[in-house]
């Protein structure tokens, strides 16, 4: 009788999304997947069915969850121009803090699967589309109250914003050193027309 | 006796670049590339070595021989804010016409290689220090010919240049629409303190 260890699906799918943030999705094996998820290779298959099904199930829980946590607390902050700059901050301080030089889930499948897995694809497309909401939201806010002039261009300003996001979260894999990721957090406050964050 | 198929090495790795632009460095099998390069698996080997070699003696030639000229193209044209744009309007162009929505190798090589293979690194480094050096150069002429003002940071706009022509790349790969690409550009003319290409 073969013997099943129980595991709780939520957490053994936190670890499948390590594995894959710090690999990607090509490069990580079966092997990796079962040795950090902690799952032999039967339940795995049993569970999540193959590596596509269980890296969509993660990056379907990572934007559901996680994206959705963070921006959630950006949301919740008073300024929302600190909003803005606290996701650049939150790079920063990861690319500095994180030894394994993870990569966001969300990122390197938008670069990864532009040619084949359309269910992936959209899943990238949708939470870039959430990330770019909160930049309207957020923009919007800021105009409200005064802290950024009437003559920004929202939509633009926040697809611009999603652009610099994604280029400073590959840049902070490794290539680039945090002054040059700092210079990033500075060019966003200028698509929003702030030129010195002290003064607003 | 073996028959070596006579083949031109620059030819060969420009149809290597090829393959490896559109499925990336991981996903790229050596059936996909004695196909797309069409050589024997013998020739491959003896020639490149593994597929790490080959990948490496692509980008190599990607970053002296496609980079570098583009890279000096803009820099000979006149208005050095032109050629800032120019980099912009070329991926918009790549992303509209470009069916096989092929990558940047050095973009989709400093999202691959963080965790591992530290030549390969180096290379994407230098790179993009050679785009940065590219922005440096026309920041300075633009601000040298009036068409900039003097109060813009060269060294921490050029970085966001940077930051913005990965995002604008990952980007381009079909996650998003033209507009948000011509959003991007936009915001290249903010970071650099211009706020209408018209007038200068």
């Amino acid at each position: 009788m073969a013997w099943e260890k129980n595991f709780d699906v939520d957490d053994v799918l936190d670890r499948a999304a390590e594995v894959f943030s710090i690999k990607g999705f090509e490069a990580t094996s079966i092997a990796d997947l079962v040795k950090g998820m902690g799952v032999n290779r039967g339940s795995l298959y049993a569970t999540f069915g193959n590596k596509h099904d269980l890296f969509k199930a993660v990056l379907t829980r990572f934007v559901e969850d996680h994206q959705a946590r963070t921006l959630a607390q950006l949301d919740a902050m008073g300024a929302p121009v600190t909003a803005i700059t606290g996701l650049f901050d939150a790079v920063l301080t990861q690319s500095v803090t994180d030894k394994e030089k993870k990569g966001n889930l969300i990122v390197t499948s938008a670069l990864e699967f532009p040619n084949h897995e359309e269910d992936i694809q959209q899943i990238v497309t949708r939470a870039l589309g959430k990330l770019e909401a909160f930049f309207v939201r957020r923009i919007e806010a800021a105009k409200a109250s005064g802290q950024i002039g009437a003559d920004i261009h929202t939509e633009g300003a926040a697809r611009s914003l999603v652009a610099l996001t994604v280029g400073v979260r590959v840049l902070a894999r490794g290539a680039r050193d945090a002054e040059a990721l700092r210079s990033v957090k500075a060019a966003a406050l200028r698509v929003i027309g702030v030129e010195d964050l002290a003064r607003i």
